[in-house]
C-alpha cells in the first residue's frame, strides 16, 4: 500500500487528485517521472551516478538509495504510471526537523534556452538565490508534542528570505523555544548538537564541498541540500541524527572537465550560515538552563549593541 | 615623466589620443578614473578597503597599493583628469609573463539596473564566464629575448577559450618550449616552481579563497586575478617572483553578510585548473632534459588514448 509522504517540505505533493511522490512501509520513496525531459534526465541521473565507480562511498551515502523505475498506481487516479524508485529519506524518523535548501545563485546551466533562462532569472532574482547563493524552498520545524509543526505559511515567503531573515531561521530551527507567536530569541539549544560535532550538519557539508571542489562530472543545477534531524532525541542527551542529503536531479548536466562552481559557491555561502551560529553563540538567547541573573545580563548586554 | 605602461594586457591602453593608465618610473601606476560612477566606485573601494582594519595582512599584500588620487596630464592629450594612483605592479620586473583572469560567472551584481543585467549576461554567455565560472582577459607570455612576447592575436579570441584551451594556455604559459608555430606539446617545465610550493601561484590561490570563504565586506564583480613571474629568473633556477594580484574594482559591492559565493566559486574554478596541471604531470611534454627514447615512449603513449 502506497500512501502520501509525511514529511515533504517542498516540490509538488500528492493527494486530492494531483500528482506527487509516494511511500511504502518498507522505506521506499516513489516519485513520479515528470512527463517532459526532466524526468528522463533525472532518471539518466541516478542510473549514471550509482554505476559511477569514481564515486567515493563517502560521498554516495549523501544520495538517496535508487532502485530503479516502476509502474505504481499514481496519485492522481490515473492509473499506472512511471516513478523513480528511491529511499524514503524519513523512513523510521520520529517528529524529524527538516529543511530543504536550493543551492545554487543560478539555477539554469549554461546553454539552455533563451526563454527558460529568463524564466529562471526572474525567479532567481527574486528570491534569495542570487543575493545569497541559495534559497530555503521548504521547512517544517519540530516544536514539540503538544504544539506540533512549524510551517512557513505560504511556499513564495521562505523563498525570498533576506540573510538575517535565513539566520533566524537556522537558529530556530534547532531551538527548544522556537516559536512565531513569542517572538523569543531562539536559544539555538541544540546547535551543537545539530550543527556541530564531527558527525553533525556542518562536518557533512564540508565533506560535500570538498568532493564539490574536486569533481569535474557532473553539475547540479535546482539541487536541493536536505537537512534533517530529531529534536526528541536531542533533548534526551541522545543523537539527534543530524543529516543531509542531496535530492532533486532533474537538471543535472555533465562537468566536461570543470568543477560546479555555481553548486559550490553557493554551498560554501550556506556553510559560512551555519558556522557562524556555530561560533557566535552570543547571538543566541541564553539556554533554558541558564537562571534569570545570567539571562537578564545577556539580554542587556545584547540590548546596549 | 609619465609614460605608457609595458605591460599591460587587459584594459583601455593609452596612446595614440586615447585614455588609458600611465606609469612614472618610481613605482606608481595612473589610472585614469571613469568618468560614469565606476570611477567614483574604485575611489570608494580602495579607501573603504586601505584603512579597513579588518583586513588581515597577508590579503591586503594581494592588492595593489593604493596612494590616493591626482591629477595628472591624461594620455588623450585633453589635460589634467583625476587618476588613481596605485602601485605599479610590473615595476622592476624583467620580461614579466603575464595574465589577467576574470573572476565570477557573473560579472553584474544583484539589484543591477535591468539594462546592465541583459548586457553582461549576454558577454558572460559568449564568454568563458559562464562556463568556467571565469574569463581570460588577457595575456602576454615572454618565450625568449629571440622571440619576444607571446600575446593573443585579439581580444574576444582569448575570452572565450574552452575548458581545454584554457588548460593549454595555462601550460604554455609556464612552458619553456611555448610556440604557436610549431604545435609542440607544452612541457611545463617552469610549473612547480611558478604554480607550485609554498611560495607559488596554488598556495596564493589558497590564501585569496580562504578569506572568500569567510569575508562578508566586500563582494568583487568583474574583478580580475592577476599572475605573474619571471621566465628568466626560473631558467636560471632562480625564484620567478610568481605573484598574484587583484585588481579592477569599480563593481565591487556591500557583502551585507554574505561571502562573495560569485567570486569564490569562480576562483575555486581557477584553482582546479592550475592543480590539476600540478597533480597530473603526463598530460605534459617530457622536459627539454629528458632524452628522445623517453619523450617518443610519452608521446606513444598518449597517441594510444
Amino acid at each position: 500500500m502506497l500512501k502520501v509522504p509525511d514529511h515533504q517540505v517542498a516540490g509538488h505533493k500528492a493527494g486530492d487528485g494531483r500528482l506527487g511522490p509516494l511511500v511504502d512501509d518498507s522505506g521506499r520513496f516513489y516519485k513520479p517521472l515528470q512527463g517532459d525531459e526532466r524526468g528522463a534526465n533525472e532518471v539518466s541521473f541516478y542510473t549514471s551516478f550509482s554505476s559511477n565507480t569514481k564515486i567515493p562511498d563517502h560521498i554516495t551515502r549523501f544520495f538517496p538509495k535508487f532502485d530503479g523505475t516502476q509502474l505504481v498506481e499514481a496519485s492522481d487516479g490515473l492509473g499506472m504510471q512511471p516513478h523513480l524508485v528511491l529511499q524514503d529519506l524519513t523512513f523510521d524518523r520520529v517528529n524529524p526537523s527538516i529543511m530543504d535548501i536550493k543551492i545554487g545563485s543560478r539555477t539554469w546551466p549554461p546553454h539552455a534556452p533563451e526563454d527558460y533562462v529568463q524564466k529562471c532569472l526572474k525567479k532567481d532574482m527574486a528570491t534569495s538565490s542570487l543575493p545569497l547563493g541559495f534559497r530555503v524552498s521548504g521547512a517544517r520545524i519540530f516544536g514539540s508534542s503538544k504544539v506540533g509543526y512549524w510551517e512557513p505559511k505560504n511556499k513564495s515567503s521562505i523563498q525570498t528570505l533576506s540573510a538575517d531573515e535565513v539566520k533566524l531561521l537556522l537558529k530556530n530551527f534547532i531551538s527548544s523555544n522556537a516559536s512565531e507567536e513569542t517572538q523569543m530569541k531562539p536559544d539555538c539549544a541544540f546547535a551543537s548538537a545539530v550543527y556541530g560535532g564531527s558527525t553533525g550538519i556542518l562536518s557533512q557539508l564540508l565533506e560535500i564541498k570538498a568532493w564539490f571542489e574536486d569533481q569535474t562530472i557532473y553539475h547540479f543545477y535546482s539541487c536541493s541540500v536536505l537537512m534533517m534531524f530529531e529534536k526528541e532525541l536531542a533533548s534526551c542527551g541522545k543523537s539527534p541524527r543530524a543529516e543531509i542529503k542531496l535530492v532533486d536531479f532533474a537538471h543535472v548536466h555533465e562537468g566536461k572537465g570543470v568543477i560546479d562552481h555555481n553548486f559550490l559557491g553557493g554551498l560554501c555561502s550556506f556553510i559560512k550560515f551555519i558556522s557562524e551560529i556555530l561560533t557566535t553563540p552570543d547571538d543566541c538567547a541564553a539556554d533554558s538552563l541558564a537562571d534569570d541573573a545570567q539571562r537578564n545580563h545577556i539580554y542587556s548586554d545584547n540590548s546596549s549593541v
